[in-house]
């Protein structure tokens, strides 16, 4: 039996809670809290699986707080319901300098966060990831009357969160998939920042969903009753995702500024506080104020959880002896270890085989990882041909087939990488995505939060550079690979060629604290001798000596590539060398890893005392001045966009032919001797 | 009335060129235009107001190829209807490199490609803004008995495309504005690069678009008499935008490709061509074939065009009789020219004023342009009282207000800028839009459309660097300055002051050749002494000396700084000068004006000869080695994200003190006289 009165008292802790800290801070978004408590609470107190004294456990439930900026609802229910990562100060310091409870969540600063968010539409699609990842390993690991793996994700979004392209792609998605155990409690509070959504959004949004295939419920969401009503008919939906329109009152119980924007991006002020405090029959004069009747109740949370996670446990030891092997590889992939020889079968090429261009070179090695790397899921946003994604014979993803491995994400680059994040932060997993590389910026936002929070999906982006051909500018990258190198934390690596691709997903696989980009060309490329036998280990160190300079002392040159463009420079250093100039060729597939050497092996891979240094990347030359220096030469493409023609052509009309790296080169080392003489 | 077999002969005729040429091409997408034949024939032949002998006339109807990897589809439809700007020569050259047939429709290369689409939903979003401005001015210039400006805006979009995010925002934002004559022509074919559209997409895309708020009929896209009749209900239709779901078959005629991937992105083979000729009953020899009654067909379009321009020229003379101030304005606009002292009112600052934030000098100059610059319209995407962009008593933008000048977007920053630049491409206004600087990201697909094609929004991006504080990582930019400043043609002006803020937006209105992004503080800044009298105009040139060394002679040392960090070099030269070093500081608020002027300028403003260079921005140091050079310092925040904290607490954690520029400058310099010594 539930008890109105003390329901109320709870529901009122939050409101206040979040109230006093976004006063305190001067700061914040109080009026969401204040209107959605009654969501949040019904859902934590009567329905979600959790174990406050144990974060972590896998087989929790997720709750993701898509509207990030209402942050203060989200540190009130860690902290009410007894997580050890946040106590009473932290909230009394809501949004100051080295405090967990950051304006908006991080995941990561507080263990209970599952998701960062704050930019609008993430988190929803984050959600959507978590529920494939779940449902996936459900269908992989349960076994008749063993449900190891059994929870539901929730996630509470605004009216902003839905206005944002990338819901629509994720809620299609889901829809799709038929992601049954996704639950989205909508705040419908009619209020954005600029004022009523009327204003700008007046979209039936309840029979968008419907047509998405959702199920579609619409509620008061400040009526605990139909709130608990309305969770409990989703749960019982086992054919699609659902959603619940629950219309709040944004602000509620402040006398001048519910349901107006003056409650959503500001504290109320100390007068308005007080006057929402008599509203709801509070202590006016007490600040983050806890009745203890109220934290006892909250606090039942951990002898409820931790009850939950011990029959877990007993499931798990069930499981485990009915099904040792499953049960090993389950908790490993838990604990996002790889099994062991998960790399055995990567191939490696000789320089004598078929030139391959390294988007086809990443398909074999995905494909040569995917047999020993069971939990390898992911595909391509309709490029899967192309990008060279495709899991042979592993099967589809479907609601009819949810153990198969290869996700069709449809024409959604963003949705797709935001489910990317989704399922990497789930755990379990190991997320792949793909698309051609210009269109990372239709993904950007969720790469960026990939590398703000340690996700660590695999970005498998071709067609990267003007080489693509007749496409054109349009789906040319220019700017791209630097765009991308400015985003701390981002992996980003252009191999080039099939050895070093092949260490490029070895490295990726690795890498479980960020996301890895791995930026690969649509064109065949030769075998280089320098990444035979183990050469391309070097790319593990982010540049390397490829091809030596003949004879021995001093280069008179160094020429540092990427990707596509490294067999373009040895062929300058062979028409040089017929030139009597001896110059180096640098294969730098990673600036990142590159920057984390010691400045000794940065110094002997790229000698100081060689001024004549040319860079060759067919992008902007914009941060190639770091490496080549005041006295070298950046080639590349600068001040124009690509052009539509075969790539062969645009590559040549464009400079990067042999002989313009040649002729460039040899300027450079002529000037130098000049300046000796 | 209409002859079936005239219709046939006309459809086959573009379905053979588009798919001769991909074939010739040996790339490209034939399926898509030879299933949408029928769509863009009876749109083009009964509908579609256009004039190929004058593709600017401005009252054009817009049509608008959303699913621009079709780009023979439209490419047929300008050769077939008699424009100038392509010939027979020019298809068959489809693909190659300096042919106007490029492989997505690129604007400017063939005049009556009104936008350049291929990264998809961008057109439909295009579309959104193209209707939203010819509204726009028909509610400002229209009198009763005088309709100058009265056209549709058509849109044909495919599968693709209204998946995409972009495509929910826009087509939301569409319904709300009750858009009635933006038609879209949905190719409903059903497959995708990836397979039949039932591995990703079965979303009931109709209630969807009902849900938004829009006509949507659903037909037979191969039937001319079903399409005639739904083009004829759409355009009836005054409440609302329309969506014709138009179910075609992929790659039609094809008979072992029809309806399936294998038409989508390659061309057929020389057999499957000949078989597709045969299934139309077309001469299986001939290549590029156009049967002279179906040219002469298509080429009445350019009498009918000549007479309904002329009909509108003589409307325009009655008007001009009967309004000629509005006449001459609307003249004007049209013209892409601005009125005579547009920036009469632009305020200017002197040193002893009330500091201001950037963003809030840049409403104060955005409202003293509006006066004036009656065709000014714009808003935010949900963030209108931060981006400070709210046009003072100039309305608001809707079905009933269509005059307004106020644009409330939603939180939809991506459908924002596409539908800006469909506006910019339409012509008669300039148009503006805002967000925070680190939801560029949001938008970054539409700022390169932008910047590819000459579309000229003004980007109002407030809230530049960690400075904002609280809110914390999430919305703190890192690299977005750097990974905008690696765009080609875009111009980002990041000012110092309201000076200089005054002055970028005199830049942004004037550039009418590209999109021109304003980087503004949230936080006050003081008004330097640089900068009054005129002394912003430096911003023209990109960057010049904002405050000269002390004393004479040449500087000890060059502190290069954007934005808010300009104030602060300024403190830091004062404290340096209290030791003795002579440092000058250089407010670079545009590297690509900068780069724009001839070396002598770049020598006086960063004379080589001085070595000790500093360059402050808050933000990835990537890229300012250019400036600095190999002896510089670049001060910066690299390899992290920002923090939730006080702004003032975060720069100073961070390192933007003056103190700390100054120490390091000031050991840059006696690193240099050591050296000399």
């Amino acid at each position: 039996m539930t008890d109105p009165k003390l329901d109320d008292l709870c529901v009122n802790t939050i409101r206040t809670l979040s109230i006093d800290a976004v006063q305190k801070a001067n700061s914040g978004h109080p009026g969401m809290p204040m209107g959605a408590a009654t969501l949040a609470y019904v859902l934590w107190d009567r329905f979600l699986k959790h174990n406050p004294a144990d974060p972590a456990w896998p087989d929790r439930d997720r709750f993701i707080l898509s509207a990030g900026h209402a942050s203060m609802l989200l540190y009130s229910m860690l902290y009410l319901t007894g997580y050890e990562g946040i106590t009473i100060d932290d909230i009394k310091s809501f949004r100051q300098w080295g405090s967990p409870t950051a304006g908006h969540p991080e995941r990561g600063l507080i263990p209970g966060i599952e998701v960062t968010t704050g930019p609008l539409g993430q988190g929803f699609a984050n959600s959507v990831g978590m529920a494939i990842a779940e449902r996936f390993l459900a269908a992989t690991f349960n076994r008749p009357g063993h449900a190891v793996i059994d929870h539901y994700t929730y996630v509470l979004a605004s009216d902003g969160d839905l206005m944002e392209g990338i819901s629509h792609e994720a809620a299609s998605l889901a829809g799709h998939q038929r992601l049954s155990k996704l639950i989205c409690l909508y705040d419908s509070n009619l209020v954005s920042l600029d004022g009523p959504t009327s204003l700008a959004f007046t979209e039936d949004l309840a029979t968008r969903f419907e047509a998405y295939g959702w199920q579609v419920q619409r509620i008061d969401g400040m009526d605990a009753q139909q709130v608990e009503s309305a969770l409990r008919l989703a749960q019982q939906d086992a054919e699609r995702p659902s959603i619940i329109v629950a219309h709040t009152h944004i602000g509620y119980g402040s006398p001048h500024k519910q349901d107006t924007s003056k409650a959503h991006g500001s504290p109320l002020g100390e007068e308005e506080v007080a006057l929402a405090k008599r509203a709801y029959a509070w202590p006016e004069d007490k600040s983050f104020y806890v009745p203890d009747e109220a934290l006892a109740h909250f606090r039942l949370a951990r002898d409820r959880g931790a009850q939950r996670q011990r029959d877990w446990e007993a499931r798990m030891d069930a499981y485990a002896k009915a099904y040792p092997a499953d049960a090993a590889a389950l908790r490993r992939a838990l604990a996002g270890e790889l099994p062991d020889g998960w790399d055995a079968a990567l191939p490696s090429y000789a320089p004598g085989d078929k030139p391959l261009a390294t988007r086809v070179a990443s398909g074999a090695a995905l494909n040569a990882i995917a047999g020993r790397l069971p939990l390898l899921i992911g595909g391509s946003a309709d490029l899967g041909e192309s990008n060279n994604t495709d899991l042979h014979d592993l099967g589809v993803m479907s609601a009819e087939t949810p153990a198969g491995r290869n996700i069709y994400f449809g024409v959604r680059e963003h949705g797709m990488v935001g489910a990317l994040n989704g399922m990497s932060a789930h755990g379990g997993v190991v997320p792949f995505g793909a698309t051609f590389l210009v269109f990372s910026d239709y993904c950007r936002p969720s790469i960026r939060l990939a590398a703000l929070s340690g996700y660590s999906p695999v970005l498998v982006f071709t067609h990267d550079s003007v080489a693509l051909g007749e496409d054109g500018p349009t789906h040319q990258p220019i700017e791209h690979l630097m765009a991308l190198r400015a985003m701390p934390h981002l992996t980003l690596i252009r191999p080039a060629d099939a050895n070093e691709t092949v260490m490029a997903w070895k490295a990726a696989v690795e890498n479980r604290r960020g996301p890895t980009l791995l930026a690969l060309s649509r064109q065949a490329l030769p075998h280089l001798a320098g990444t035979v036998d183990g050469g391309a280990r070097g790319l593990l160190r982010g540049a390397y000596v490829v091809s030596e300079a003949p004879g021995t002392g001093r280069p008179d040159a160094v020429i540092i590539a990427t990707g596509s463009e490294v067999s373009l420079a040895v062929e300058a250093q062979a028409q040089l060398a017929g030139r009597d100039v001896r110059a180096r060729v640098v294969s730098m597939p990673c600036w990142s890893f590159f920057e984390a050497q010691e400045q000794a092996y940065r110094d002997e891979v790229l000698p100081p005392d060689v001024r004549a240094r040319v860079s060759v990347e067919a992008g902007v030359t914009l941060g190639w001045r770091r490496w080549v220096g005041d006295d070298g030469d950046a080639i590349g493409i600068d001040g124009r966009f690509g052009a539509s023609a075969p790539g062969a052509t645009v590559l040549r009309n464009l400079g990067f032919t042999p002989e313009e790296v040649a002729r460039r080169t040899l300027a450079l080392v002529e000037q130098f001797s000049g300046a000796r003489r």
